[in-house]
């Protein structure tokens, strides 16, 4: 057997061993009863403690090496930079770090599902204080490796290529552009009758996945379920995607879902053949997100979409038959309503950002030791004050306790979240450059050539090319604001209905 | 560390493999979409390899001999011969037996699933005949090892001790007694009107989950779901059971759902502190299935319990004040209804035994090779009519495609649900004797204290001493027929009511 094989061979077991991880954690977020706690976050150590023992073993440097000089083909040339790349952040964690951060993010997410509940930020301290220690020592160990700083290090997990300086060039400029427009858009936004009721899950549940399908969702491939914290999963075979039915807010409901449906496209898309290798996994979560953005942000509330879509919400939600609430222009209003609300996932497209940069300072924050996680609080009410004018004290469920990322480990992740905005935002100003009938075909439920154009330059393309690269290579410049803040501008401003 | 400890750390890890195993297999039932076949039995596979591996490790065997000199306490000195046995089963078998058995039941359960439906036995021929080849291969190697014949190879998989010659006293004794007992208990039952009809999925779920909680199910600790075929999975501390809703039959639902309670039951109350190892497991599917047949059958059939469940069944199901219909009398006439039926899951408890000597017959010519996997249907329809005077020739979905056993690999496994049904009439008979008043406490919804005996003498043992041994303990005597039928002819001749 070749080098290149034997290590295909390895990645292929690693494959296995994730998808077991895999849906064993959603099992964990979906359907395990609480008392299943300990049990699944010892089987999920120890996976994970067998997948790093292979995926670091001592040959693994020398067969990379040899296997350079086989590989010809550029899938198997990318193929070996993903594997090399995720090697050399493997190989410097210690085994027993791997064992002790899985352990202390199964423990801490669980203690934060039911502590939310109850607004107990207390409970949680000592055990998310774990998991930020944690993280600290392996990112420290990172850093070293690679000669960047600490929070680089973590970037550098979720995305290829980021560094703190794009995040900061970025983030600089939408926090000094957001807020005026943002209070622009407040104070010129027409008002709207809000379409907030009462819907059951079951009519929800049938919107959503008529709406998946219409999108091209593969039930054959995936699943749609609820948990508390709409999240997608799963390889190309199986993507699972959940949502939460807001009783009162269908709305949310519903973008959270065409949010998550963005992200199976993807999965779903990935190429067969190369599926069970490094290179034919998703780029990262910037990509990622980009791809959930692009349908729930630009597809999805765009006029054309919304007339496609309002009569099947009709169909599904409507009781009574008041025109005016159901209107397009209604619609329209609700699903492009601005706010300075104080919950993430429910922020429009224009505030989001700003939630999103409150989230990188504080993580920054405590990263450099600056800020000690008990006080976490009180850097997020000053800063949800500075940005929204809002005073959050004493609120934790809607404050520094509606995420799970951090209780999860996941600290580094949130700017891929706006990163993903402005990706989506030039990949779609280059598709409608391409294909300018675009709102037409949305209007008409047409949404093939768009879900082709994402398989054909993003989906299929696993991680033949860095993410920084492939978006240059398809919209032809370097990842920016301009897009982003053109089509907020034109979509908030510009052409306000009146 | 001792040899003993490093035998248990063995274990634990072992433990948690089967963790994985055991809810990616449970998802793979229930909720997994068709198109995540392959790639699940993938992984399921290599999870399975790694545990085999793991399990029969060339230091194993060294590692109890020297554990055998530091094994002081009852349930040390029992988790050895546990370990012991397991090993011995597993040591001789060759790794890439595992990894092709997995292969090939993985993908013969998947189509049988499918191909059931279509009542197409053809397409499932090869795939089982590759089942039935590598069970003979593993059959042969167990076989030599311990100087038994195929069969009793396989049984002693399912529960330590069972040989065959038990089984054909038993099952002989069943085949001349029950044929005749059948046939009088037909003739002289009562007509009845049939409780058959239209009820909701939702209805019927409310019904089964509070019967579950009454009996004492730990919601906590476990869930329901529905599944094509009912089963229960899972640990101490997450036990999941499946039931299946008869759009017109209410009570074979209602009754497999409390048969999979008594198999969960057994599970949640599995001794807590050794439940990471393998003495602090299950015995065999004979005392299982006892388990669940002791509350379906013992229990649930009871007059006492019927008048503890007709209230909350009428609560959830009856839609009409059909005084009749839903009287005591005609709801013990349902439940104790006897039928010549062909379907298994569906039978009483006095055809049941015949349905499962007719498998074991099959079995045993199958494995002994006198009969080919493609003849199964002609032997089938020729002992349904030897049995039941029942002619199924052409119909494979519910002859002998109805069931999932063969077709994961289960072969040997029948037997233990007849085994279960003496054994749970023997223990039965004891607890009766020791508690003279129970009918009069199920009636009073007072379960307390059959599941405390449960859990004193059988749930909390784990696999302290072996089925048979524990059997005797519990009872005084050796496991027969003898209380079985005398239970049977009880309840269905002396008793009837008219």
């Amino acid at each position: 057997m070749s080098a290149l094989a034997i290590l295909k061979e390895k990645q292929l077991t690693l494959h296995h061993l994730q998808h077991a991880t895999q849906y064993l954690s959603w099992d964990e977020s979906v359907m395990m009863p609480v008392g299943g706690g300990n049990a699944r976050a010892n089987s999920l150590a120890k996976l994970q403690q067998i997948a790093h023992n292979l995926a670091t073993s001592s040959e693994i440097g020398d067969l990379i090496e040899a296997a350079k000089e086989e590989a010809s083909s550029p899938w198997d040339q990318a193929n070996l930079r993903v594997i090399e790349q995720n090697w050399q952040r493997a190989a410097v964690i210690p085994d027993d770090l791997v064992v002790r951060m899985s352990l202390a993010t199964s423990k801490c997410t669980q203690v934060w599902r039911e502590k939310r509940k109850e607004n107990d930020w207390v409970a949680v301290v000592p055990l998310l204080e774990e998991v930020v220690n944690l993280t600290k020592e392996r990112a420290t160990i990172i850093s070293e490796l690679f000669n960047v700083n600490l929070y680089e290090a973590l970037l550098g997990g979720y995305e290829t290529g980021i560094t703190t300086d794009f995040v900061d060039t970025v983030f600089d400029d939408l926090a000094s552009f957001l807020p005026d427009f943002v209070n622009e858009v407040i104070e010129r936004q027409p008002a709207h009758l809000p379409l907030k009721g009462e819907y059951s899950d079951e009519d929800q549940k049938q919107l959503a996945e008529e709406l998946m399908l219409s999108l091209g969702f593969n039930f054959e491939r995936g699943r749609l379920d609820t948990s508390h914290h709409p999240f997608s999963c799963g390889e190309r075979w199986d993507t699972r995607i959940t949502t939460r039915f807001g009783a009162d807010d269908f709305l949310e409901s519903m973008y959270a879902t065409l949010h998550e449906t963005g992200h199976a496209l993807y999965q779903q898309g990935l190429p067969a053949e190369h599926a069970n290798q490094p290179v034919g996994k998703s780029l990262g979560m910037m990509v990622h997100e980009s791809q959930s953005l692009f349908m729930e942000q630009q597809v999805c509330r765009s006029d054309g979409y919304i007339k496609f879509a309002l009569p099947t919400v009709k169909k599904c939600l409507a009781k009574e038959d008041n025109e005016e609430l159901w209107s397009f222009t209604n619609f329209v209003r609700n699903v492009r309503h601005v706010d300075k609300g104080k919950i993430r996932v429910q922020a429009d497209e224009c505030t989001y950002p700003l939630h999103v940069i409150l989230r990188y300072r504080i993580e920054q924050a405590f990263l450099r030791g600056d800020l000690k996680v008990v006080d976490i609080p009180d850097a997020w009410n000053e800063l949800m004050h500075e940005f929204f004018g809002l005073n959050l004290e004493g609120d934790f469920t809607d404050g520094c306790m509606q995420d799970i990322h951090w209780f999860m480990g996941a600290i580094g992740y949130f700017p891929c979240y706006t990163l993903g905005a402005i990706t989506a935002a030039q990949l779609y100003q280059k598709y409608q450059n391409t294909f300018p009938a675009v709102e037409a075909d949305f209007e008409n439920g047409q949404f093939d050539q768009v879900l082709d154009w994402l398989r054909k330059n993003v989906h299929s393309q696993g991680q033949l090319t860095p993410a920084f690269e492939r978006i240059q290579e398809v919209t032809d410049k370097p990842l920016s604001t301009a897009a982003f803040k053109r089509h907020v501008t034109g979509r908030y401003l510009d052409s306000l209905l009146s």
